[in-house]
Order: structure tokens, then sequence, then C-alpha cells
């Protein structure tokens, strides 16, 4: 197996996608959010690159079934029901619901990893879950760090590499890894143990502690809390029932 | 001083160069044959973007003192007089000249960097060179590397976190590494020491290698083998004379 990496969704090469793995990468905090969504009982999650195409899109469903969800500068967006905080995404309040999401970088990685064969949707909390999914398919695999506003992000640099690191440690056959796949390991390596300090220290974990969300921070840095994998089928976020 | 750092130079945003000092890096093999070109002795270099480019500028100017220099693919342009190797480039053929360079990575990186209030040119043969100037200079710096392809190249990053942590040591005031300048430094910690095993195995160096130019990499890994700081001066690059 072939392993390319991508430190921002917006370097990702559209040839790099086709007719392979996408594992889609957005520690804090999308990629969290949406596996505690689904863990929850979201029956699904749209993801939006826009503002506006969520709002047009709430226009032509049922009010009741759905969620407008999603932040810009990691704040909610206003008329919103939710922002991207994991905690908000409750049973009470997501189980059956549609969500529609939008976020500066994930949602956005997300919509251009449609263009692979399979996508999953990677971060700490289930990245054993997505490993063990990504070995279940055949062909090579594209790993795209969602970055934050365009820019390498460390968090999900990290995250990219502990993913190729469980890859090539557990697959029968050989892995190659790209200088990007390469270099997330060496960052794995070096923050291995030490997931949460290196949250708390990166650009964007520093930004969302500056709005009080130091919760959220633990949350996205557990490693293997959850067993879902999120798949993207048909443009539509679901619980993979393979 | 506040340290950024880009993997491509594609990435690298334009607020972050403004009265700002750029190094611009390109290991395989521009920034290592620009320093060598100086050192023996030629007059200037005017990177530019575009192999049409160079030819349109070489017609206007007296041929006997210009040299057409350049690469894509990593071989030399038809019709050009000499490639990217650096030791095409030897006092008996440079010395005096102007030389319009057009590489695929490392020219564009320098065009792009001419929005800094300085630019210098760095590689490992150059690094405490690069860092000196550096030093000299007020201000916040840029570290561009030059990626190959628009993509993240492990040469140009070992290199850019070399600079980097020489920096950070040598600089009296706090420096402020964003994440992708702290990756780069844990990416030349791992390889420290071993920078042409690091050459010999990244993608761009192994594809060196298959086009037979396995000494050019000896070349390109020689840590300060040289003292020139080039320099970005009105569209040229000359031998900084401060």
């Amino acid at each position: 197996m072939k392993i390319d990496l991508f430190f921002t969704h917006t370097s990702a090469a559209e040839e790099k996608l086709k007719n392979r793995t996408a594992a889609v990468i957005d520690v804090l905090r999308a990629s969290s959010t949406i596996c505690e969504a689904l863990r929850n009982g979201a029956k699904e999650i749209v993801p939006l690159a826009e503002v506006s195409e969520a709002m047009e899109l709430a226009g032509k469903l049922s009010r009741e079934k759905i969620l407008l969800c999603g932040e810009r500068e990691g704040k909610i967006i206003p008329g919103y029901d939710l922002g991207n905080s994991p905690l908000e995404y409750t049973r009470e309040i997501v189980e059956g619901k549609t969500l529609l999401f939008t976020s500066t970088n994930g949602s956005a990685a997300m919509v251009k990893a449609s263009a692979a064969k399979n996508t999953v949707i990677a971060c700490f909390n289930n990245i054993s879950a997505a490993a063990d999914y990504i070995l279940r398919q055949s062909g090579d695999l594209t790993i795209i760090c969602s970055g934050t506003n365009q820019q390498f992000s460390m968090d999900d640099a990290v995250c990219g590499g502990m993913l190729a690191h469980f890859l090539t440690h557990q697959c029968e056959g050989e892995v190659e890894l790209s200088d990007a796949a390469e270099a997330a390991c060496v960052l794995y390596h070096k923050f291995q143990g030490k997931i949460p300090l290196m949250l708390a220290g990166c650009a964007h974990g520093s930004y969302l502690r500056s709005l009080g969300y130091d919760y959220d921070l633990k949350f996205c840095g557990r490693v293997d809390s959850t067993e879902v994998a999120p798949v993207l089928k048909e443009g539509k976020i679901v619980l993979n029932d393979e």
C-alpha cells in the first residue's frame, strides 16, 4: 500500500484521490465532533463547504428533522443550532437527525475527499477504528489533514502520522510512505504519549483555549475513545455498516 | 522574533512576507546551485518563473555576458547553457556572467519572496551564513521551503528546520515558532547527522539519483561548505555585501 499525505486540504492533489481510499483528519474539531454525533445516534451528516449552502439546503428540508451545525473562526454561526464543540452533540439533541455541517477547514476537506473511492473520517478518538476500516479496503491511501486556514496544523499532522504509523505496523504487505507521510510519522513519534500537551500547545489549540474550549481539547485528545468509523456515502457521512 | 515556515512556495501567505525577512530553501538543487555560482564569481542571478521569460529576456541582452540556466523535470532545458547541477557552475564558466535562472520550484519561490523586505537564499551548504545574515536583520522571519511540484519535500523541510533550530539557539531575544516551523525543527532533529542519508532516501533525491545525479546529492548535503549569503536585490540575486 502506498500512503500519501497532504498537510492541507487545498494542497491535496486530485489524482491522489481517484480510485483510492481517503482519510480526512480535522482533530480540532470537525472529525472529533462528527464521530461524537454519530456515536450519539445522528442519522447522517452532510458536509458543506459554505454557510450559504447549508442555509439554502435547510430551507428545502423539513426543519424538525435537521440541525444546522458548524463554525467560523471557532464560533457558532449566527442562526445555527450547534457550533463545532463535540460536547454539544449529545444523544438528546442529535439522535435521528440529519446534520448540515459546515466548518472552516474540515467540511471543505470532506467535500474534496468525495472524489476518492472510499472516505473515512479520522481523529485521535477513533484512530484504530479508522485504521481497521482502511485495512479492509483495497488500494492505496491518501490522508488529508484539513489544516487550519489553509495552513499546516500540528494537531492534524500528528494524527495523520499516527494513522500512517498504525497502518505501517498492521499492514501485511509493504507500505510505501510519501515524504509528507514519513514526516507526519516523525511528528507522531515526537508527540507519542504527549497528545494532550501537543494539542494545548499548537496554534489552533491555543486559539480554542483563548475562546474557553479547554475541555474540547481534552475530549479531542483521547485516543480510541470510540469505535465509530464515519464514512462518506453519496455526499453524506454515516456510520460504516460493513 | 517570530518564525513562520511554509512547506511549499504556493502555500506561502503574502501577508507573511511584507516587512519581513524571507529565507528561500531549495536544497535539491536551486539554492545549492546559486550558492556555488556566486562562490565561483557569477555577477548576478536573475530568478525567473517561466522558461519563456528567460528566453525573452536573453533576446534583449548581450549574449556573451549571460548564461541561460535551469531545469524542468530535473533536466537541462533544450537550448539552455547550463542545467541545475551545482557542478556545472565552475569559475571558468560563470565568472562575471549574468545567469538567467529558471527551475521548477526554486526560482518560483524566489520570485514570490521578492515581496519580502529582505530575502536570503539558503541550503545546507550555507546554512550558518544564511542564519548570520538573518540575525543581522530586524523583524520576523518567513522560511519558504520550495517543495517539489507544489508538494512537501523532505529535503527542504529538514533544512528549514535546521535554520529555525540554529536561529532559536543563537537569537538573544525570544523566538516564537509557528506549527510548521516547530514541525520542521522536529524533522531536523530526526535527521541531524544523517543529512546525506535523508537526501538519498527522500522522493526528490531518489528521482535525481535515477537521473544519475548521485554526486549532486553528496554536494548538496554538505553542511557549511561555503560562506556565501546570496540575497535578492531589485529582482537579482547577488552576494551580500553588508
